[in-house]
């Protein structure tokens, strides 16, 4: 897309100083910019590669200006950057069309204006909605419904049943639906937990490759509106996580856990089952959350079994300190011993 | 399928309570059943939500009654209700067919009872036995066998000479039979060690969406009878894991480790190369087993490195007190200072 | 491959005593070796295995001699039959095909030489170099690029753009060049910062079933030359990784951390973003880096947040013995208790 300075300045609410005619036609880093590219600025530690670049157009904060560059001032940069890339970029839409190649049930409905990439299977009853993209071998399960605008990247299975709403993005090999993973031992035997409820991912959400979504036991699975999942994530059956949380990799959810909205879990942390980690909570990389354990609504948490991020660093400064602290206590001894 | 109570009653040894003749078509939770799915009762705590279920017939301890209800009693609840699922529930089995996209090898030995999907790749001198369902876009390499009644999911890569027993059910994306990791340094590069040995899944095994089994190097990687693995689960070459083990997702086992029978492994955790976790031992989740650890039979560990765990939790709850601990120390330091 | 000891022995250079003329046709372990099967003997503790097995032929430590073999003396026995069961083993290339079911873009140049197997989908610009395997149901995106004699095992998919040079190994499931996971906050939502960079993975790299590397953000995901990357494992957007480190199974590696030259990284680690790893670096199993932080060249570290491996093991020891010191202490301030 070829836009004006001026009209990305509009359409950001951003003040421009410079030219406003400057053309934009993609993003970049400083170092790869050509003129044309959009770059920002967030800290004053980056100024030189800014300054430096050879982007026209500059996102920084306000009063910041750059030699020869046009400016447009706000006062979150990243933010406007990620925005104005996604109004600046082309669209990865193909055109609507269905490969010859694809097998599709009688049954199925798929919008006119969907596209079917080559050796997609569409089993009976799916329904796929508009303008939503289905790239090579991904597989749609008896029932699977997925909303408008969607992308499926090569290789992504939906289990039958699964409900995907609008403008979901899922790359390539995961897995939504699968059973869940409860058994009962019982005559020296474990027997399968029936795994027979549903999964239903909301709009907005995106979801990294390889990641793996169970469908309830007998429950919902449930994956709020605007949810980002990273890669290799594993989600059991009847979680429920609420709106705009992000998780990032190869975190695991185990059954029946409930995760709030807004909630920011980074990577490899574990939660057990029949946890509540409430609104705005806050799990450090690696923690591990015990079984039915409730995280308060905005607290931050480092550590297994997980606790409260200070007390955790204050814990760990002295787990660090354990060598002096038993020195010191040998030499009290050594002091305090009544002299025979 | 559409049993009555009484026929339940009779195939779970369960007494009956109420109407014999209760019909029966399904199972669900306490909240969504009908009147003719079954539901159970575990713990008294809920026994509100099964009073006011929908549901015609409960599975319950003996001696619980609800008004209206049909009661069936059993020690275990769970368990029998697990069983009735698999009994009342429809199998998912698909008539016997072969899709005509599938690709198969003239060599390859197909039972006529089993059912080959679409786009499924089968290779030279696969076995595959009756009554076994092959979903889409499974790949089954040179000689690779499929015992009786098997469900392998869409997107199961199975490299050549994997060897499966009967009913395993194997999830998307599920990959057996991967080279091993195992590598020699030297001259300044990796060399790769041979990953030639094979890998055998014994009966009634499960296995998760996107997890991992490697092939043997020079030997086997064994998974024995009634074992189930969850999702995005590692195990690596010359494992063996014995019968009905448990073993929950992203957990790892690494290379020439042995599994005993009935252990349980929750998630995420790593298990390092030449452990041996006896018969019934559990490790907790997240807990790490270093390098060549033996595990006793029925010890519980937890930790990284794992250690019991009463020792565990004893020695972490003195963790959380160490800023207490070092404070009294720093007093009784100060109070035996000798005053100059 | 049919060769004799000798012309092994030349190969390796190494020195060997009995049958010059002793055939070898292929490697195995001492318990399951034929009379024409390398073995090799690196620990004593193992000599009686060795002498037991109907291998003719060993590879030992210098000195060594067993009854009957012909011995080939190397100072290295491990990393000689590595290079030996290279040198030995009939490759698995298959000879050049394309499957008819293949679809493969006009404007894709395949090499003559290459293999493209069933149900491969190859997109626009698509370059595959001389001797190249490309197995069943493997994507390869607009624009992606593969060099010379690569083998890519069945269901791999590079997105668009993907670079990989030669000899390159992919085992199945693996994904390379998906979003890398960026998002700005702002206005109640989550904004997808742009990932439109590269990823560029060097010659002689190996990764493992399962695996996801994401392309850059703005910039480029590296992989050098010679790194062995295990199953399940992530490598976030901006990533570098030096030539000929190690990563094994399930480990991450945030967005924009670099990792240095023959880095040993076990498995289940966790690199936060913009860490460093210098060269020679070790991080032990499961241990966690946190954000920004370097490890310095040569470094063993261990924990989470990871430390020196001698100071953690200094540090853990005291852990494990803090109930005895809380007595201690609590011992202490009851003898110096002020009588009163």
């Amino acid at each position: 897309m070829k836009r004006t300075a001026a009209e990305l300045a509009e359409h950001l609410g951003a003040k421009l100083t410079g030219d406003r005619n400057a053309v934009l036609t993609g993003v970049a880093s400083p170092g790869r910019a050509r003129a044309e590219d959009l770059i920002y600025l967030e800290s004053p530690r980056h100024r030189d590669r800014a300054e430096k670049s050879a982007a026209a157009s500059v996102i920084a904060k306000p009063g910041e200006r750059f030699a020869g560059k046009t400016v447009l001032e706000v006062a979150n940069p990243k933010l406007a950057f990620a925005k104005a890339a996604a109004w600046l970029l082309p669209e990865t839409r193909t055109h609507a069309y269905v490969h010859p190649s694809a097998i599709i049930s009688p049954s199925a409905k798929v919008a006119p204006s969907a596209s079917i990439g080559p050796y997609v299977v569409i089993e009976d009853e799916v329904q796929i909605g508009a303008g939503t993209q289905v790239a090579a071998f991904c597989f749609l399960g008896h029932g699977a419904r997925l909303g408008e605008d969607c992308i499926l990247h090569p290789h992504v299975t939906l289990y039958a049943g699964a409900r995907i709403g609008h403008r979901v993005e899922i790359h390539s090999g995961a897995v939504i639906g699968s059973d869940g993973f409860g058994y009962v031992s019982g005559e020296g035997r474990n027997w399968k937990f029936p795994q027979i409820g549903s999964v239903e991912i909301a709009d907005d959400v995106e979801i990294g490759a390889n990641t793996a979504i169970d469908r309830g036991s007998l429950e919902t699975t449930r994956i709020a509106k605007g949810v980002k999942i990273d890669n290799l994530v594993q989600i059991a059956h009847n979680v429920e996580i609420g709106e705009h949380s992000i998780i990032a990799a190869q975190t695991g959810v185990s059954g029946s856990s409930t995760i709030g909205k807004s909630v920011l879990i980074a990577g490899q942390v574990g939660i057990a089952d029949h946890c509540h980690l409430e609104d705005g909570s806050v799990a450090g990389a690696q923690a591990g959350i015990p079984t039915g354990k409730t995280i308060r609504k905005g607290q931050v948490v480092w550590g297994t079994p997980a606790r409260p991020l200070d007390k955790f660093k204050e814990q760990y400064a002295w787990f660090a300190r354990l060598p002096e602290l038993a020195d010191r206590l040998r030499k009290l001894e050594a002091s305090t011993k009544p002299r025979s």
